[in-house]
């Protein structure tokens, strides 16, 4: 050991000594982790990853024979992002699972602070109720359930429905303002024609004297049909964004907001053999096809092969690029609400 | 003339004689005038009035025979209120007039700072252009033409037609913010196809980058067959406004506040038999019935019998009842969203 | 007379007759006034003009002696534009006057739904009270009375107290919204200490619940005494706007908005020297120049000499040009937040 | 075992087989974790804690002697929250830490995405720099560094300064947002004068053209000699919130919202003797006394005696009370923007 090595370890140990001493007190030097803690660029535990929905079909019937949506509550797998195993989350904020009714069942009635979206991935003709009123589940619909709303879900139909479920758990968890209830009744009365939301907020007219409350989109439901016809009409004009293809956002009528608070919710239409230019985002996101078949190519070397209803997940700044072996349809949801009302929201749009 | 009466004269003239002096410095004393700027209650010329549309088409027709819409540039009778005749205003901040396109015409392109409302009272399948974009004109639709956006009216159909036109321009003279231009050619070219601005705006999603400009919804057409299916299904959950029946306000979806920036359009259904409770606002309003048959009774004692078309108008402060012998559909606009942005607008539900 | 010119005399005469006739029906024919309407610039009955103070002081002093502040409400006398005289305007929309209060004197308590501002020229330790509290009046202080907040003012001093008030008296009436009242006496309570408003809102201190309403700016006293000073101090980064000096908005602290919702205020400073460059702008402005000398060239030829305490007025559209002789500090007020809020303010910078 | 023990063993084994089987394709039952991740009332790791100046500003001296300010880029000890050790922590989603720069010393120039908000609790003639403007930095000053601006700090007192830091690290940690650059060399030119900012928008002014951007107060100095002079003015009206004494919030003026887009902070005064009611939010909150002592009780029984410059935190929904045994004023921050951003804040005010 040199003079300077031997200095170097008598201050090494010195400092050791110090940050052991002080530890006892709560305090912790800074820069031992700045780096770790502010860095150059995101670094997430958020890894991509992919399901086929093939796959959590059959997982889903072989839950539905092991447990009863009573008794589970909800009757939903989550999909647990590989890098955050054990944590009940896809991204680092958010969370997704698939949810099973099957014919004559009741999830029911609860409410709570998180909001939860639907994304109905097969079946029709199950329901989800919300705050008094029902709305019918069909193939592709996108449905909220806002904050504390009373929800409980049923299916009438004579065949399962499957839907992809997407929560801010985590992020409320993170801000340590969870509220929930029972309501302690399977379902709630219906005191709502089916529709009267859609009608009421969905018709580009609002109510002569309506205020907005609370940020959630009083549409709680955007039906496949009208979204699909929506892009269909679009794509006559044939402006297509190199990143994108042809990609809207759900929007709260109320405000022209995101249709929710804490999670974006867009689809977008992939026409035949598009490829779109890499794009990176700083919300990282999940995305659900629900027509065509192709595949996305995430950071550098993750691919992805998809088709309808298969669920992959892109994490925050990896690029993504998509191809589209047919017309397709592709369902996303992300915080970037949230990122965005904190002005923290970035994107990369590379040469495009 | 007592002693009091003579230094009461003596007064009177010294002061008239400062007034006549001092009003050459183009000063003039606010104690004489105060009383009448600044009154305890709205005090208007706009007068309560009503025309028949069945007159107003004679008129119309005739019009048709004296001058084509191309020589008028816009073949418009303005319904021009009792109280403030020679000002082109049916109330005093706001224009009414009606319109009328000869199958085969053209009223030429052009455009200027003034928004203009156009709600068809007769005919189908004309069209207006705005911005490149055409839409298809049919009764009962409301229509928009944005401030200072590229506009042109024609009608391939076969049979005339009418639309009441709603513009701000008083309002725009009076704020000295009129600009105005002609394009130079009888119609705009057609760049986008149509219904592109229904699909992209209309169905409850936003372009996923798109950032509101200048106030006014890009939706420019809702027309009355989705607003009549609204209505028919909020008719269904029964909650009568004593006012207003069942009353919506157009919307812009990008910022849900009001569809135009300068003027409220509103649509409310009446059913058979329903009487509204006595109601006034600051907002004199201007309206359409589009459907049934009924009377309105404006102020104490101006009553208006109605039917499909005719139009009314009701001024500030002035109270007006409803009474709907059938079914009926209002339509109706006003100033509305120029006295909101400015704090002023104020309502009166009596005991309702 | 040829045949041609029979068969046009022939066609007037009859239009003339159904214009004649319809106008029984209160209906007129657009194309005869469309041009005058819609016009393709601000074509304005606005006229630039401009008061001494000299002149103003004198009269208002030989007012002092002909009316009591008690008896006329408000002793005011009212500048009015000299081309729209016995219209109690200075602008199409805003009203303005020179206010004189004397020692000992009240003007007693009164609320309404215009907005006035209080720009004060001469005097100091007189006050204003607003809703129980009172604010002390000196040279250069701008002062709020929001709409139908009680207001009185006082003049406890030994001088005679001058300001310029700034009213949006035509634009409410036009609208069609006025409502007034007086409190039946002279003063009005006091209730809060000095400088209560001030601390709560206009510390960048907000207190922790409260919500904005009604828009106009709790702080209601911007003292002379504290802008000059930020004025100074931003003098040193020497940052010229070319068409402006420094110029700065008074603001709203709980919106960033304007003080007020339909009056903006303005304050700017010119060095020794500064000549600005041509700008025009939608909003017709008052100036009131509160230090040094100058002078301002409106339109082709208007030429103002201004010194401390006169005031002129600049037409919409109309450009100007100001040229200060000494260190001077303007202030001014427009409609400039209505033509925002509507989106019809415009304004062109030359090639500044 | 009984046949029914004997049936639940084997239903649970094969559940477990199922879960184990899933787990391998990132999949897992809701049902087991359900109740802890959607809990009735937030269920925090977070835990009441305090640290003593006293003992905080001997470790910083220590630390003082055994690392350069420069070799440790920013000389600071974290505040870790006992029940978040090892994250660098005070709440689930706020950092803060303890800042010494030593008279001459240089913390060097950077920028992230992360905001800054610094607390000025012994010292004075410091500075920090923000995009070319220098701010002295004098004990209560609240001073903000917006996210991506470059920022370093100078001593070119004769005496030690220290200041808590608080940031939004864990949470755009959680976001995976953040970015960040050195600039290569200590210090940035310093491009405007001291104190333009203040001038600029701190003066209830705003720029006449200036637009919000980016959320953030551009006042970045909200020295506490005016805020204490606010709060002693407001004392005057004696208007005592049961919950909060005198409590106001750090405002931007360009928007009127909090200070930063992901921190609130806060001041309130305490007067001798007042004890507060019991009060709990949602927003975890970090309490730094900067004039007077006294106690006070975060939920049943965590008692923190406190006197000037000490630190505590009072986790989500636990309920807090204050009792002052001197004037006191207390800063505090915590991420109630955030919440309210996203419509998840909420207090409970007991029965005050």
């Amino acid at each position: 050991m040199t003079d300077i090595q031997a200095q170097e370890a008598g201050i090494a140990a010195k400092r050791q000594e110090f940050y052991d001493r002080i530890g006892g007190q709560n305090l912790t030097p800074l820069w031992l982790s700045l780096a770790e803690l502010v860095t150059p660029e995101p670094r997430s535990n958020c890894r991509p990853a992919s399901w086929r929905f093939a796959d959590i079909r059959a997982a889903m019937m072989e839950a539905g024979g092991l447990i009863t949506a009573k008794e589970a509550e909800r009757r939903v797998l989550v999909l647990e992002n590989p890098g955050l195993r054990g944590q009940s989350k896809i991204t680092t904020d958010l969370y997704a699972g698939v949810q099973l009714v099957l014919p004559g069942e009741v999830a029911p009635a609860h409410r709570h602070t998180q909001t939860a979206l639907r994304f109905v991935l097969e079946g029709k003709g199950a329901y989800t109720a919300v705050d008094g009123e029902r709305t019918l589940m069909n193939e592709g619909d996108f449905i909220i359930t806002p904050p504390m709303t009373w929800h409980d879900h049923g299916n009438e139909s004579d065949a399962p429905i499957f839907w992809l479920d997407g929560l801010d758990i985590p992020l409320v968890q993170f801000l340590d303002a969870s509220f929930a209830e029972h309501l302690g009744q399977d379902e709630q009365p219906v005191t709502r024609p089916l529709g009267d939301s859609d009608a009421r907020f969905g018709a580009n007219l609002l109510p002569v004297d309506h205020r907005p409350r609370g940020g959630t989109s009083p549409v709680f439901n955007y039906p496949y049909e009208r979204t699909r016809e929506a892009l269909e009409r679009m794509r006559q004009a044939a402006e297509w964004d190199p990143c994108h293809g042809l990609k809207m956002r759900y929007s709260n009528p109320v405000t022209g907001g995101h249709a929710m608070n804490t999670i974006g919710t867009f689809v977008q239409l992939l026409p035949k053999g598009f490829s779109t230019a890499a794009y990176r985002a700083t919300d990282a996101t999940v995305f659900a096809p629900i027509e065509g078949r192709g595949r996305s190519i995430i950071g550098d070397d993750f691919v992805v092969e998809w088709g309808k209803r298969d669920i992959f997940v892109v994490p925050s700044w990896k690029s993504v690029r998509h191809e589209a072996a047919e017309d397709s349809v592709l369902f996303s949801f992300s915080d970037r609400p949230v990122q965005e009302a904190l002005h923290l929201w970035r994107e990369d749009r590379g040469n495009a």
